[in-house]
């Protein structure tokens, strides 16, 4: 994938939130927004957006000492999604077809920091969400795959949709299970300890990618993710950062996301705010270049 | 008012989509952003939002030729809003109150822009935000005023409005009207054209304000503008470029409008998408810097 334009004004948007959450200094806020102006204007210099993304976020730390900013709001999440889990487990657990409902509980997980945002109440906010159809669903073809599969690697999002991932994994008892996140605090992704507080450690292996931008640009990740990433029989991508960075890599992925923004949703073919199971072969029709 | 750091990626936002109405040449789309990216490097040199918004349109100019690429937008907002002038007019008529509605009706037009970009059906639209109340409202002190006022001043905001405007315009029949639009075309603002092509030029004169900003600087007006805008009894300005604009000059001003973005709706002490109909004095208590 590329740099889209759309992506510019977006992320000059979410920094001032990010600097706004790591201090309530306007002198700071309007410092951040120079300096981010400064790279947007050399955003051709950047391969995907996930980098630039990065880029301009690291200016909250480096100029407020703030490393975390999201934290507070992670935190939020990530209880708010636990409060929900037993429900979202039990709710699958009463279903015949539990395992397309535990991808869309995972894929729901995605739609929880926008969700979280929005002030709707949470509960009723997901319970909508899970009414919504894949409009995109490979999981014939995925529950085929698990047959034979011996090792699947999920690599994660957002810090609360962490919990939602846990409801999936809990229906792979079979297999040899690794979640594989981002190697430091970045916007609203899950670390290693967000992993962790999910749940997530008594199920599944959880390993950083060794990569710290808001999606997976392989020539930064460690030998041991790329051991894994590459050693799976399957992969599920999580969300829309690693889409955009994984999307024209060389080997077969699940990406398991909700289209929240038009460049995305224009790529998938699916209409925006949709939800997206999709498998895509290293021989792929489409190219997302 | 002033420059607020939200509006930055907001205005950066528009001019990629004016661009893309100005042309397909995804080379050009890719300059002119480069160039709006160096004057928002700039942003503390622009007073108020309005100025720093039309230089940075101005470049679609610059680059491409088309001096008015929401031409075609405008074009359908007028004629949308000249299709269901009627039964504006008749839903007003059978009121007893109105005035009122004569207000809430030109208030509607100021959610016409961003309506008729959601996709939704128009006239549904219209008629749902009709049902929303003002949630401030100075008619009372309004039709007061109206009853010794000999001159009335609307400075109009963008072009689809106009239509509804006018139907503001009937209910004032004893009082010489006068209605100003921009010099030229900025975004989807009206100009003289505009207001003609909605049947204002029948029931009002229209003027030019001088000034082809999204908003009103004073300095930049022609003096026949100044004139009535000094001499009028009341001056009702539609819309936030021109609040952001006239918020804090020396007159008093009544000012009706949707709050379209969480600035402009906290300046107003209302909710984001409400409507208003405030009187601001001169010696007013809220100090809008």
């Amino acid at each position: 994938m590329k740099i889209y334009l759309d992506c510019l004004p977006c992320v000059l948007r979410q920094v001032l939130e990010a600097s706004r959450m790591a201090t309530d200094n306007a002198g700071e806020h309007d410092r951040i927004m120079s300096d981010a102006i400064d790279i947007l204007g050399r955003y051709k210099s950047y391969r995907i957006s996930p980098e630039i993304v990065r880029e301009i976020h690291r200016l909250v730390g480096k100029r407020t000492g703030i490393l975390d900013p999201y934290n507070r709001i992670k935190q939020r999440d990530l209880q708010t999604a636990l409060s929900i889990y037993p429900k979202l487990r039990s709710f699958v657990e009463k279903k015949t077809d539990r395992l397309y409902w535990a991808l869309k509980v995972a894929a729901t997980g995605n739609s929880l920091d926008s969700a979280v945002n929005t002030g709707y109440d949470i509960e009723e906010s997901i319970e909508n969400e899970m009414q919504e159809p894949f409009a995109a669903c490979d999981a014939e073809l995925f529950e085929q795959q698990l047959k034979t599969a011996e090792r699947l690697l999920i690599i994660g999002d957002n810090a609360g949709e962490t919990v939602f991932d846990r409801v999936l994994l809990e229906q792979l008892p079979n297999i040899n299970l690794t979640y594989a996140v981002r190697s430091a605090p970045i916007i609203n992704d899950a670390t290693r300890e967000d992993a962790q507080a999910a749940g997530l450690g008594r199920i599944t292996r959880v390993i950083s990618t060794g990569c710290d931008m808001p999606g997976v640009l392989l020539n930064e990740c460690s030998k041991t993710f790329l051991d894994i990433f590459f050693g799976a029989d399957i992969v599920i991508s999580k969300g829309q950062g690693n889409f955009e960075s994984l999307s024209d890599c060389d080997r077969d992925i699940y990406f398991l996301l909700k289209a929240k923004c038009p460049m995305i949703s224009d790529l998938l073919g699916v209409g925006i705010n949709e939800y997206v199971f999709e498998y895509k072969g290293c021989n792929r029709e489409k190219a997302y270049l």
